[in-house]
């Protein structure tokens, strides 16, 4: 392993996240789950496990401001030097005119993870795993994915000096070929149903480092990858002056965010810095939700049917155990969102100055959905993607007028100005 | 006037860029440029004058981070409450992949501003021109433009609760007008030719606030908007460890971006925190180029011909005199930089993970124009706007492949991985 010895990581093992006993050595990443508890049914995911007894474990949060992942490494997996560019450090803005527009009597912030290097909260994990790749010295990144998390990979991969191939279904919105293609990425469409078998290929045949899912009847993902999500919880603490949020509404695909976000806030929590951690609450799209129906019927993942939703960044059919722990561990809950619920706060956030993907806008939605039942303290919703990511653009571009005052006022009176 | 008596603001004065001893009150903002000074053949701008010498104006800097604009409020015009999207605060990226891709010997910086709220450079510069308009109690904002900077206007009206009219041509990105719609904008688009006669009767006949240029034989723009890209050479200097670059290289369309990080460089000098400044280049599309041609002739601004070019975000015809100040009081130049150049920087920052739309690329394009007569000391590219605003796009999704190893690796042949 070309593990640089001089890390200050404080990273230790692996660890099953259902029965965290059980430990792994830290390498290599183990990419297809918990060898220990997984069965052919039901696959669970690792975690990292740290030594935050160690001094330098508060030393990012004594130093009161942190603006890049690397300065949050002791609580990460190794990062690779040089991989950095620029993810983190997203604002979290004031959310009142938004929660006004929507008739919320909510202390709200918005997490805007659309201002990070690929315009997606994606970068923090991939800083991860794409380093975890490095100091493997895997010779290549493959990752299956249409939208966010194969960009980032694909981004990051190039920063590091990494080949990567995105498998990729066709069909995804025609923009971000161009998007996968600007990183050099090799973009390969195949048949969704041929995709995990392409990708254990490509890491069996070539030596490439797999960062999407590799197990087919529960997602377990990266074992690195959710850590980096840790530093949304970190961030939100110090910009909110030390407060932990009494609730974080995620954007929830496969429950990786939700997560990262939830260990972060437990990891404070556990160094002293807070004394309690946020009810997580997780937004899917209300035509899949496999952690809703999971968690309704005591199950550890579901698999839900593939009905029709816009909402392409979080609309899996598989769930993974990682979403059951969160939503369970902190009291939340899972909210299976309307589509016309993510479209509502996707408006809103428009007229706030916010454009999102309808994914992205998802958490905000899920607090609509919750309607008079809002969660007490501060809340924040996480936005996770730019409106650029979308499907169903570009729209129609309005009609050239002649440039007569008489002609640009009749459209101003259907705008509502004049 | 409905200006925020709290405000700490240090600012005094408009002043005359050409004759900085010409001042006018501070309110209201003179949107037609210096009246004293232009002619009908030459129109001056307008800066913002502080009152340096007061103890805040460096109190940002004691404090070592600055993350939001309003940390900044000393040293630029009156912001409006709550309108804070998070602008600024962009990572300056270690550049040396791409230098060792495009075979610089340099030691590069590139400052990513797509990380902004609407993803591109814009969003300083509007929250002071948007903050002025809610100062002035405007009943909206109307903005001439087709991209970076009507969309982020759009947002930053939306997000202080002002509708705003874009005024657009036809045949923009066809994206751009989804991005514009999302924050409520009216978007109208008439012939170029009449774009300026419509905004002055839009500000006149509604009372409207203008945020883009009114004044036809040369730029003036709005006089506080160039103040808030000084935010750029401070965090700049900061993220430096407190070093001022010795070349800031700028994507250039009528220099407020090129004027505005210069202006900030100086008031570091002024204010005893540094002793020089950065010389600033200029990097303009070779096919049009009024700044370069400005300068070769010895005027004040230039015309110059429709010549195509791609890089439309900054393909200007008309310049301004703020250009020439910039490069002229710092020993500076402007490059007129093929579109091959542009093109070369663009690829070589996707290949390293930074994807930048043709004009974003442009000062890292200047810097390879440049070939052997690089500049000495640490060099700052400014990285202006996201991929996804380009032109071109979508280019053609791949065929999709049978998902057999044989067709997915005769693909891994062709991207040279296999």
């Amino acid at each position: 392993l070309a593990v640089d010895q001089q890390t200050s990581s404080l990273a230790t093992s692996q660890r099953s996240v259902l029965e965290p006993s059980t430990a792994y050595p830290l390498w290599p990443p183990l990419t297809e789950g918990d060898p220990v508890h997984s069965t052919a049914q039901m696959q669970y995911p690792l975690e990292v496990a740290f030594d935050l007894a160690a001094g330098s474990a508060i030393g990012a949060f004594t130093a009161g401001h942190a603006g890049r992942m690397s300065d949050w490494q002791p609580l990460l997996p190794p990062l690779a030097a040089g991989i950095d560019l620029g993810a983190g450090n997203t604002p979290l803005i004031d959310g009142s005119p938004v929660a006004a527009r929507l008739g919320l009597d909510t202390e709200l912030y918005l997490k805007d993870e659309s201002q990070n290097p690929t315009w997606s909260h994606k970068d923090r994990l991939n800083t991860c795993t794409v380093s975890a790749a490095v100091l493997c010295a895997a010779a290549g990144v493959v990752v299956a994915s249409s939208g966010n998390h194969g960009a980032s990979a694909a981004a990051i991969s190039a920063r590091a000096g990494l080949r990567c191939i995105v498998l990729a279904p066709a069909g995804a919105p025609p923009a971000i070929y161009d998007f996968l293609r600007a990183y050099g990425a090799s973009v390969i469409a195949v048949p969704a149903a041929a995709r995990w078998v392409l990708t254990r290929q490509i890491v069996s045949r070539l030596g490439f480092h797999p960062v999407s899912n590799l197990t087919p009847s529960a997602h377990t993902g990266h074992p690195f990858g959710p850590e980096g999500y840790k530093t949304i919880a970190y961030e939100c603490f110090l910009q909110l002056g030390r407060r932990v949020p009494g609730a974080v509404l995620v954007p929830c695909g496969y429950g990786e965010l939700l997560f990262g976000v939830w260990k972060g806030f437990t990891e404070l929590k556990e160094l002293g810095l807070a004394r309690s951690v946020p009810r997580m609450f997780a937004a899917e799209p209300a035509a899949r939700a496999p952690l809703h129906h999971a968690l309704a019927a005591g199950l550890d993942a579901a698999r839900v049917a593939a009905t029709a939703t816009a909402a392409a960044s979080i609309g899996t059919t598989v769930g993974g155990y990682r979403g059951v722990r969160a939503v369970q561990g902190s009291g939340g809950a899972a909210i299976a969102v309307s589509e016309q619920a993510m479209r509502q706060a996707q408006a809103a956030l428009g007229r706030s100055g916010l454009w999102q993907e309808l994914s992205g806008a998802a958490g905000l939605g899920a607090l609509v959905a919750l309607g008079n039942d809002q969660p007490g303290g501060p809340v924040v919703c996480i936005l996770t993607s730019s409106g650029f990511k979308d499907r169903g653009l570009p729209g129609r571009p309005p009609d050239e007028l002649p440039g007569t005052w008489a002609g640009v006022a009749d459209r101003l009176r259907a705008d509502g100005i004049l």
